[in-house]
């Protein structure tokens, strides 16, 4: 046995394979995840694996690698999370959500440093060591809240598209933040002495990490659409792009010390609608089915991972500290919340209600990227103590809180997701609306979120689909393409069914084949059935398939490693079929 | 800039995004692939990196690593291969593909071990210090016809199902043979003396390694159907399960020092028709797809890494020893051929026709296996010598071979692939004579391969499918299945020509609502023009809405990791559409 030569891939394949199992084995019992969150009983699977491992090797468990959470398991998520974005009410909503996310986090982070900072002059709690720095350091990592688990409780719970886009889109961008803050804490405790200048350039960084993201995500999203145009003779690497250019904008920006989860969801809403108009349909299902399909794993094994890092020797139980964590953490977001709220509000119409600023308080759920920067901080006394901390407030929100929140949804009756999706109609109104403010705004000489989309919108059509789209010249309106999309699909409905053409429904032809041949019917070869042996069958189906039958149809083509089976002249089928059926009828 | 920290898996896409963008350029210029195989044009690109890497650092470019060739580039290349292997052909030749893949696999490592060191008794050439042992170690691993190399050439030059299977199914299988031939001369060169115990133990080591790897694929693939047994729940993770059983199949074979290949090879064939059985057709899709898209990729990797690692000073230049090895190459390919096809065609009544054996002996092309297995050589004093005479041998196969191959099947008028595939009137009979000597081979007590393959179907039906298959007690003709497949098919195109339903036609749809709404027609808002607001063809829209449309439409649905969009309630949709159109009737 050689091991040694395969275990990385090998192990990591088996971690794979044991989160995609924990996935399917939680699905199996319907009760279990609508009680539970998922993240719950994997974080639970984890720990389990911890205990094993120690109990095994009575030494602690490996604990995450920092470097492999932020450079392969988040990008997938944030990607998916991107390129999924309900793009109209996030940019609804976007004022509320950056102040969200900037002020919001900053309030956070010295309202938990300093207050924590208090409770350490306590003398009886032994914590006097821990300084000012130090404390808003720990702020800044424990005051974010962190995408991946906040998606995995809320899209279980369907609260209404307002306040999910507020919760997910203030955890997705407050990113920018928490990476200036937490560098400047950790730059501000190894100097001797804090000037001036460097809190003035902190601030200036916040600007260059988030700005700097979003320029960097859009411009590899446009090379990224750009690409697409040329890939129509081989439809095979389409999918590809869209991964490898998204993962280069977030290590990129990385790279430049920016914000990569801004940069990577700035690329792939950048360059969605281009591309999915180069590319084919298969490679779109491709690329939608393989992004859910990857988050959903990555996701899965964070979760896992956290459960196992949990276990070992590597914290510092001072209780006192670890409880006001917990309290100043859930205090200092309430507050936040209901202050930034009442700004919001006054300035609009649609307003946040009470119940929803609950929510969005109580949906502050911590993760695994506070666990990654905990881990990530330089060596010094306490770093246990920080760790322990990290770990129970996880624990605590995830648990608790992510159990609680369906329960509390359903008892203060928030507004949940709208059932029936909005009609044709609706949308059609909600459309002219929009371009009637639009030019209200622009009469008025307002400059309005309507007046600024109407503009990018005349931009992009102007300029940059010619540039980026390969059929920019036949702009089809999205009611005939639904429209199609509609027929397409009644007609396949209708050829289930049977209704089609006259000639007798697959149902009724399964059973009139049925009753004469069930003496054939147990041998199955390849697939194919020796119904057909049967005489009767067989005219049958010789008449059926005489009358609908592509003159000749090639069911196994031969193998060839740049096309997929299937695609070949549809063009020349369609008008044979046509021509046959109308001889028929 | 912290390039540090980004380095391995930004170096890594960077060189997968250069291998699809070279990939894209070739295919802009129509002309060039056709004449120059793609794979011979990627060698270039890697030969000219190579050059410019060379002249920049002036120290030799990095060597392609064998173990990432073997645990990362090898596998979907097999995996692709193998999942669509046509299995038909296949099983019907499999006789004569062991036949070449084993015997003449040795004969050609014996003949060009034994005539090489003939070469090297000459004193001029001052070769004497390379041993019997030593020849036949090299014998072994350049022997091996390459899959890589044969795929990527064979499949733009579209010969006879036959031919391709013959060529083919070798290079695949012929793996085992090399495993055991490399790893036993490597180990007789480290003894100090051979008994005849080793060799003895070296025969028997050629069935441990090809069943076992049989054996290891096969278990895994039935795993794999049966996980995909419990996955109705969560669609999105069912194609993870391919890969990731398929990919352990290959890792535990080399674990266990058995084939790899073979083992992966038999994993994709085994699960195939259960797995497509149990997951959804979009899960297909992906499936296919991506693996395509994989092995692509890592055929292009491949390719460029053989140009980039030829590029140095890793060689030694002995002319007569290299010209010598690929004449050998050449004449015992062409010797073993005749001999092993005179054999063949004594037993079977569908020969292998002269031109066939020609294209046979002259498609041996070796790639990226000898060359990997050259560097994972000891080191001892002449493996630059063999290092230079497998680059030279695998470009001259390449390039030289894998050019001229294309003229010289046209110039020979070798039977080609059958443009149109079999009609279904021909399957039929097909079909109908495998019963019939299968039944003829039964009563006549003759087992042959007809008897074998309706037991093992027998098996299947009786046992396999009701473990491994959700849904195993409605197995449907296939006859049925294809029949619903070209009428769901007929449907769209119906639906696409407008022919369907006595609505108005989305072409003529377009024209009409176009010149009454020319004035509204330039500005496209969110891919929805704003023809709609034309009074005269809304209500047209409304009209058409009104009798096609399905009660209340979500067409931007809530964002959710865990679903595709458009996927939900299928079936009450149907329902509603055949009311109203019955209605509308």
């Amino acid at each position: 046995v050689d091991y040694q030569h395969v275990q990385v891939p090998f192990e990591i394949t088996l971690w794979i394979m044991l989160a995609s199992l924990a996935k399917i084995g939680f699905h199996l019992y319907n009760k279990l995840p609508s009680v539970v969150p998922e993240s719950c009983l994997l974080i639970f699977v984890g720990l389990i694996m911890g205990g094993i491992i120690y109990g095994l090797n009575d030494k602690s468990p490996p604990v995450m690698d920092s470097d492999i959470f932020f450079l392969y398991l988040l990008p997938p998520i944030v990607l998916d999370a991107g390129y999924f974005m309900p793009s109209r009410p996030f940019f609804e909503n976007i004022g509320t959500i950056l102040l969200y996310a900037v002020v919001g986090t900053i309030w956070n982070v010295f309202g938990i440093g300093f207050s924590l900072y208090g409770i350490c002059q306590v003398k009886s709690f032994h914590l006097q060591d821990v300084s000012l720095l130090h404390n808003l350091l720990f702020g800044s990592l424990i005051a974010a809240v962190d995408p991946v688990a906040v998606l995995a409780v809320f899209e279980e719970i369907h609260v209404n598209e307002k306040l999910h886009i507020l919760v997910f889109g203030e955890s997705l961008l407050n990113d920018a933040v928490t990476v200036v803050l937490y560098k400047l804490f950790r730059s501000f405790c190894e100097m001797p002495a804090i000037k001036t200048m460097d809190v003035l350039a902190g601030v200036g960084k916040f600007f260059v990490v988030g700005i700097g993201g979003i320029l960097v995500g859009l411009a590899f999203g446009m090379i990224a659409a750009f690409t697409t145009r040329f890939t129509k003779t081989i439809r095979v690497i389409e999918p590809l792009f869209v991964f490898l250019y998204s993962y280069l904008s977030y290590l990129t920006a990385e790279m430049f010390h920016l914000s990569g989860i801004v940069a990577i969801i700035a690329c792939a809403m950048g360059m969605k609608r281009y591309v999915e108009a180069n590319i084919s349909l298969k490679s779109h299902t491709t690329i939608k089915y393989f992004m859910k399909m990857w988050s959903s794993v990555s996701d899965t094994l964070i979760f896992i991972f956290l459960g196992v890092s949990t276990i070992g020797e590597n914290h510092e139980w001072n209780w006192p500290y670890i409880f006001f964590t917990v309290i100043f953490c859930l205090i200092w977001r309430a507050l936040g919340v209901l202050v930034l709220t009442f700004f919001v509000n006054r300035f609009h119409v649609n307003t946040v209600t009470g119940k929803d600023q609950f929510i969005i308080a109580y949906g502050g759920l911590r993760g695994a990227i506070c666990f990654s920067l905990v881990f990530l901080l330089p060596d010094f006394h306490r770093k246990k103590l920080f760790i322990a901390a990290t770990t129970v407030v996880i624990l605590f929100t995830v648990f608790v809180q992510g159990m609680t929140i369906r329960p509390l949804v359903d008892l203060l009756h928030v507004k949940k997701e709208r059932e029936s999706a909005p009609t044709v109609g609706e949308q059609i109104h909600i459309r002219f609306l929009d371009h009637l403010l639009a030019g209200i705004e622009d009469i008025s000489g307002h400059w309005g979120q309507y007046y600024w989309k109407d503009k990018l919108e005349y931009f992009n059509s102007k300029y940059l689909q010619k540039f980026l789209l390969r059929e920019y010249d036949q702009p089809k309106s999205s009611i005939v393409l639904l429209y199609e999309k509609l027929e397409r699909k009644h007609a396949i409905e209708l050829a289930e069914a049977g209704q089609l053409g006259h000639t007798p429904s697959q149902p009724s032809l399964l059973h009139s084949a049925l009753p004469c041949s069930n003496s054939h019917r147990s041998v199955v070869t390849d697939g194919k059935s020796e119904d057909i042996l049967n005489p009767d069958v067989l005219e049958n189906i010789q008449e059926i398939l005489a009358r609908n039958l592509f003159r000749i149809r090639r069911t196994v083509p031969a193998y060839n490693r740049h096309t997929l089976p299937g695609e070949t002249e549809p063009a020349e089928q369609a008008k044979e079929i046509l021509i046959l059926r109308h001889r028929s009828l």
